[in-house]
């Protein structure tokens, strides 16, 4: 494989392991009949900081991005180069978004298969959905942006601080931690209006599974409100690399 | 920017993700409507622990602050430079504070905007405050001093202990995990009576913000009790402070 | 000792610890009476995580494998040489799964005398069988098998990247962190179902242990159930290690 | 102060912190009207455990014991020297355990002080007693007494091989984290039967603290159950250290 290939591969598997181990812990929640049942919000954010921390561990050689907020925020921070030395450009910003869409897609219908006969046994539609993608506890999509915006500004601004201030270089499995703690407490600070998708193809792909999907009496996908978990983390993102640029003297 | 203008900014910004992921949980937990409504408080310690994490990260180059009580304790401790090489007087004493307050401001607007709909959806008026603000549990002026004593004196103390032990230094994204761990366990044991501000910025910059926003049907802020968490941990801060002197041999 | 010896104590011991613990944590929030009566799944997935990182302190020397599914995924992987150098070999893996089924059944004994009393006061059978082995929460076997597969597979897959990633090998303490973490999160996301066995030894070492324990009105042991816990983890690890060998430009 | 003050000092202090957070999250778990109240086992546990990572912090430099059960585990180990080159032998076995002793009443007596009002309005004697020191779930002296030994066996075996796998010297605050998080499982796992004392000088010193304190209607300490929690972990510590003993080549 060529260093695209690589970092390919790697945002690829790196995904699919934050959707798999992210949808699921939804799955756990949300579903009936599962040992998790009610588990409570901080189970939830336990369960989508650590997909993080297993996405990143495995996805190091690419920097872990497996977010396309985080992919573009670099890129407007000024990024010359992502993981293995591939140049940013239009092709590489490209395979990296691509790559985890993929990922995302993939992870979300093993979380399915995972859970299998709980989305048999689940007669809500809206909660099945739940599972796959974000949505809003209350609808207004102006509001729900400016959340999904804070979200992911913190999310990118924190993690450009990371990449000043830890050497995670050498220690990989120690160097997730920090990241899946960040998530774990974006989810429990900010994730109470929108679910914190923070992060287009988390959302994006297991929606498009959720489509494709042969789901008993699913409903439909909510296409009107999936723009939001994508619009709402690429400004948050961009943003928070351009904020980053005059404070490197603090950050860098 | 010189070292004074480093300092200051990176304190506003370690301050505001302070108070956006701290005041941010709560909103999550009291707010109606919220997924992570009534979601523990445990969920609430793990939030302002990780949003501790998130600040310190952020803001490690000014030591990290994020705190009047830790820069009075530090003072009080004998400390002659702050971050970036800041010699330690009234003039960058008053950086930081200020800097803080500002922070913690911004931050609680910030949580705000994040949760709009749930303030304006939600009909009492102390949960709101209870975002922004610390308020007794059992109102007796005396007793949540003590209370608030006690939680800053262990917050500063410990502190000043990590100075000696850990080497942060070189790895501060693990750095910060210390002192959000620390918090973690101070909201779990000693945040039952006053809702633990152990930070007079983290109360008082809230409350401001508090005051001055367009909340419908917002109630009063409180300010008969808001000396309480000013005035408690400024003592615990510099009780610590002084308390660790001749502990050096120990601490130091 | 030789180095055999060595190896086969090692991971008796943290076997052991690892279904003591976890174990324990199930007949804590399950039992009657106990102190975490109905504490969660948070709870319990903290448990045996944290009991993943007792043992795996505890056992680092022989790799701290203290599942079969870890040992044949390793030998999947291409491993030639476990723990102390021992080479990797009918003998050798033999004595890495006797020793892990033998700790994983004392440590279950351990529990339930930790227990004794909760165990007398307990009149569900099946809340007893409960805290020794897994159970489903809706029986399809296949469906079963699907979701131990998958589970099994992220956490060798996982472990395989903390090999590159991480260099536990002189801080050991740390490296039974990213481990346990994993664990908690495996099980928070995916435990739903199945009760993430994702051990062969874990399930079936307390499954003789109850078989065998004078437990008041035990019940049967479900050994209807009891392949499903072993093939399915076999086969996830298995595969983990064979899909891991490709992408060694990444895991490696 | 020569060495002997400064290891009686350390643990002092670091007791003082252990039962000020501990005793502290009970208190707010227990009593009436506290913010945390009801929160959960997993609270306790946390609280407990972030207890002991602030108590080894501060109390580094004499090796935080904190617990007789470590002192005396040690010492049937073999232990030669304990912090600070203090040698073992009768006198500084003493004054390590008189200093976890007095350190625990005073942390104790500071915890009921953050919660004084809420002390005065809890109606329930036992809940009072219960912030102090530990009960048995299902009062059977013998089966409190295993369940003592099991959890304090535990506790000291994996510290023993903390001593061999970590190199915290050079990284307290992290090397406080390992032993923090072992808490957090053993309280998860086996605190359900007695509220794991695992530590005589934590339940002594609250409960002599209980004695004298004028706390309203405190009703009795039940001293018929006190010999429990320091008989158990006594025998459950010094087991452990001799049981370390042969499995050096293991832990060592």
């Amino acid at each position: 494989m060529d260093n695209l290939g690589i970092v390919f591969t790697s945002e690829v598997i790196g995904t699919m392991l934050l959707t798999l181990l992210g949808c699921g812990v939804v799955a756990n929640v949300a579903l009936t009949k599962t040992k998790g049942f009610a588990g409570g919000f901080l189970l939830v954010n336990f369960g989508w900081g650590l997909a993080v921390f297993a996405g990143v561990t495995v996805a190091y050689i690419s920097g872990a991005h497996l977010n396309p907020a985080v992919t573009l925020g670099l890129v407007a921070n000024g990024a010359t180069e992502f993981g293995q030395g591939v140049p940013v450009g239009p092709l590489s910003i490209l395979v990296y978004i691509g790559a985890q869409l993929i990922g995302a897609f993939i992870g979300a219908v093993l979380a399915w298969a995972a859970y299998k006969k709980h989305f048999d046994a689940e007669e809500d539609a809206a909660t099945k959905l739940g599972v796959f993608s974000t949505g809003p506890a209350i609808r207004t999509y102006g509001w729900n942006l400016v959340t999904e915006i804070i979200g992911t500004f913190v999310l990118v601004f924190v993690v450009i601080g990371f990449g000043r201030n830890g050497d995670p270089s050498g220690l990989a499995a120690l160097g997730a931690l920090p990241v899946a703690l960040l998530v774990v407490g974006i989810g429990a600070s900010l994730g109470g209006p929108t679910g914190y998708a923070i992060n287009p193809a988390r959302d994006l792909g297991p929606r498009i599974a959720h489509a494709v999907l042969p789901i008993k009496n699913k409903g439909g996908s909510d296409w009107s409100y999936s723009w939001v978990p994508i619009v709402g983390p690429i400004i948050g993102g961009v943003l928070a690399g351009f904020a980053a640029i005059p404070l490197m003297p603090i950050l860098g």
